[in-house]
């Protein structure tokens, strides 16, 4: 049976987005997350935790809540990241951002609770393993956008490896986590995995006009993010698996145009 | 051999505290969690914790680590709470509230990261329960929050019952999860737990003139106090465990005046 595709893989996550329970207690609180999960999000780390267990042979299904789990961290920093303390970002993907919809103090509660779902979501399994790499992940993270705000990025790299490889890094830890892959077998998924993060900062910054593309300038980025691409398909190619999506993947942040 | 005492138990509490490790990866960041968390808090939460593994029959060492993961929970509630956005508090306990002393985006990743710090420790178990009892009181209590801030705090005891109860409760849970009483000896355990945790509040709102003192006046919650202790300490009577450290905190936070 071929590995689903992107689209396909996106599709799951929205439909297990979409009928994924809250809980009950945060009340009212409710609206202000399903806002900022709704956001028309490129989904691209959930989708590689699932290409990533599709393709070592594991079920996406049942990494389904891990892969929605990385979305819940990575929404929650998009939220917090927006807040006037921080980025003060009044619009995100064209919507009013979270705070400006729902006022500062919902905003900031908002976040706090994405976090605590996405560590609910990722207990959902019988062992501490994909927990623990979700919450190494989160705090790697959180790392990362403190050495961004106190202005201590001269080594751009070390940023982002922080700030967006570890959320890739763990998409990708938990996909084979799920699939039962071995320890010694997941070290070119892994390093698929930081290529691949550090080629969407790249792409990114190059769309956004900022990071990488203000360092080396918009040349200077093209060329690492091509370099970045070239190693991410050597890892690739060096796996014997399916690994049809993954490139799909990969080939889809090379064209970003927006 | 006699449990030790509320005083013993605190201070290992705060040596614990001293000597835990942060993740590398917050760097710079580690300061205002350091901050934070010492803040000269009473500490009765994890304290409660200890001493119901330690009634239970379990190790105060091993609960450690889970007792810490409830205080550090309550503490990041505190740093997030006294933001702007939220409570607005410049001070907490004499000293400048932590982004008052470190700026608001670093209190607002603060938090973030004291929260996933407490996930990391309550994950140093074999197994996935005490983390799950730990997040689902978290997202209780951000409920509460959210229905403080809303001012849909019609039913007051609710809210309570949420904002503070949830976590007095997890400190329960987690202490009888170490000690491995069984699901059906929990009952008078929990009880009591949820009983500390009303009276904690009520006398808490006595001394801020808010809150119950606000709603039923003084002498009403005095008398809510009073009959939160009785039921307190007759869920105490009908364990068959060496309860006096448990009656001791139920009578410090009876007496407490600041």
């Amino acid at each position: 049976m071929p590995v689903r595709s992107a689209e396909e893989l996106h599709q799951a996550i929205e439909a297990y987005l979409d009928a994924l329970p809250l809980t009950n207690e945060l009340g009212g609180l409710e609206d202000s997350l399903r806002y900022s999960l709704d956001s028309g999000g490129k989904r691209i780390r959930p989708i590689l935790c699932l290409a990533v267990t599709e393709a070592a042979g594991g079920s996406v299904e049942t990494a389904l809540p891990a892969a929605t789990a990385v979305e819940l961290v990575h929404t929650f920093s998009l939220v917090h990241d927006d807040l006037p303390a921080l980025d003060d970002d009044a619009e995100r993907r064209g919507r009013p951002s979270t705070h400006v919809a729902f006022g500062e103090g919902v905003a900031l509660l908002a976040g706090d609770a994405l976090l605590s779902e996405a560590f609910r979501l990722v207990l959902d399994y019988e062992r501490p393993e994909p927990a623990r790499e979700l919450v190494q992940a989160t705090l790697g993270m959180i790392g990362g956008q403190y050495l961004d705000i106190t202005g201590d990025n001269s080594d751009l790299a070390d940023l982002h490896r922080l700030k967006t490889g570890q959320l890739f890094s763990a998409a990708v830890g938990l996909g084979l986590w799920v699939a039962g892959t071995s320890e010694a077998e997941r070290t070119p998924w892994r390093a698929f995995g930081a290529e691949l993060g550090l080629l969407f900062q790249v792409v990114d910054d190059i769309l956004d006009g900022d990071g990488f593309a203000e360092r080396l300038g918009v040349e200077g980025a093209r060329k690492l993010a091509d370099t970045a691409a070239d190693r991410a398909r050597e890892q690739l190619a060096s796996i014997s698996a399916d690994t049809v999506t993954l490139g799909e993947l990969l080939d889809g942040i090379v064209a970003r145009t927006g």
